[in-house]
């Protein structure tokens, strides 16, 4: 079967929306967006629309391609010491000649709504229910809640290794108590490792890597992204040939923007209410 | 065999030595302890031995065990603000009616050389050479390096789910491209878990958790820490029965207090020389 995730994640909007609806003061997004010609502006419209469908305020501050690393570091210090801005995110992708990591370091951990700077990251880490988890991390986590799991005694496989995905994702399966095996592109024998697992997160960016032989019964398959090879999209996991009379399976793309920007919207009511 | 934590500790030690005697102004160590009847003040006093040993010069800051949370707050306030002040320890544990968490959150991240703040665990979450490693977690991979151990294609199996070891060592692991097995004290049939492991790192607080018929052979077995029951004290790892002729084993507690203070004595040697 493959996981529904638009409606997934057209329930989420829908909750936010109506409790947005009974606020006086309804909560707003800043954003600001350097432009330039990668995802950062599909990425962009994508929260545009839904905080709009969300009655969340979006507002957005344009900034020109060529802007310098010292000129951006200079609007987020006004952002960070603007009383009327609670929290704000930084549209990534950057172009290439501005420091991603310098910029994230730049946002006040306390406005910082996409949870990645490093004092957020060590939160997660530390753990405390009252913290915001990123968005991707996020809803990987909501997938298993929506399929009702309870991750005590269950063994989840999580392949890949990178910050935004494997680590926060591996943290939160281990405080739900699950047992996790982390698999990376050199570990031997992979199969050995996945049809021991009830779930598999799959996030390595290597075309075809996960396929049926490797999988138990019953197995949940979570996607995270794919690959574009000489303009033909692949999956991590092999999704066309995998059984899905057997397995649940996430689909990507397809509603993965939706999903990870309702994470976005979900924090962005959370903080609203905490303001208030 | 038992690994010869104490040789690997001295061997530490006198490196350091040997480079803080070369230094025109020696390192110094400032740490604050609240007086109370735990372990805090063998910890200290281990601390100020080996600091001796190594040249290192050692401020301590000694408080009454009835201070106020709210007084200990302006002292550490204080440190954060004297500029002869570069960085310094809160002995851990601190009394019952002071919560840990406000303490540690209350240190300058820079100057927190123990490495315990969310923004600094949050760092070594997203990894960079450039930053510390909190002691335990360090000795762990001091450990691992002793043993001339690549972690590339190896499978490690980490039993416990804690903040200050479980999830530093699993990001570490994970960042020498280990293949990480984390089990917990709920995660079923450990024993399919364990036999397939290089390296086995407990830190589960139960007594004789890991026995010898878990263990494939030529395993190395990690031990953090011991429980003590009516009086005895019992290892998480069954270490007397363990075949020492097929296994490494390291025994507890034995020099793991020396272990654990080599680290902070090199991250205190480390930020003297970044600093100069």
């Amino acid at each position: 079967m493959l996981i529904d995730w638009k409606n997934i994640a057209l329930q989420i909007y829908d909750k936010i929306k109506a409790k947005v609806s009974m606020m006086d003061k309804k909560p707003t997004l800043w954003a600001i967006l350097v432009w330039n010609n990668s995802s950062s502006l599909r990425y962009i419209n994508q929260k545009r629309k839904w905080a709009k469908y969300t009655w969340i305020n979006f507002e957005l501050l344009e900034l020109s391609e060529d802007i310098t690393e010292k000129k951006l570091l200079k609007k987020i210090e006004s952002f960070n010491k603007d009383k009327n801005i609670s929290w704000y995110i930084v549209q990534l992708p950057l172009p290439k000649h501005i420091d991603e990591k310098n910029i994230i370091n730049a946002i006040l951990p306390e406005k910082d709504i996409d949870w990645f700077h490093p004092e957020n990251q060590g939160k997660l880490l530390i753990w405390d229910k009252s913290w915001f988890i990123p968005c991707t991390p996020a809803w990987i986590m909501e997938i298993i809640k929506s399929e009702d799991i309870d991750l005590v005694w269950k063994v989840v496989c999580v392949i890949g290794r990178s910050n935004i995905v494997w680590k926060p994702v591996t943290n939160l399966l281990i405080n739900a108590w699950a047992t996790v095996i982390s698999c990376n592109s050199k570990t031997m024998d992979l199969t050995s490792y996945t049809n021991k697992a009830d779930i598999v997160v799959v996030a390595a960016w290597k075309p075809n890597l996960l396929k049926e032989n490797m999988l138990k019964k019953w197995w949940i398959v979570i996607d995270v992204w794919f690959t574009v090879v000489d303009e033909i999209i692949y999956w991590d996991a092999d999704t066309v040939n995998i059984d899905k009379a057997w397995h649940k399976v996430t689909p990507v793309p397809g509603w993965v923007w939706a999903l990870t920007v309702a994470m976005l919207m979900k924090n962005t009511l959370k903080s609203s209410k905490e303001q208030q």
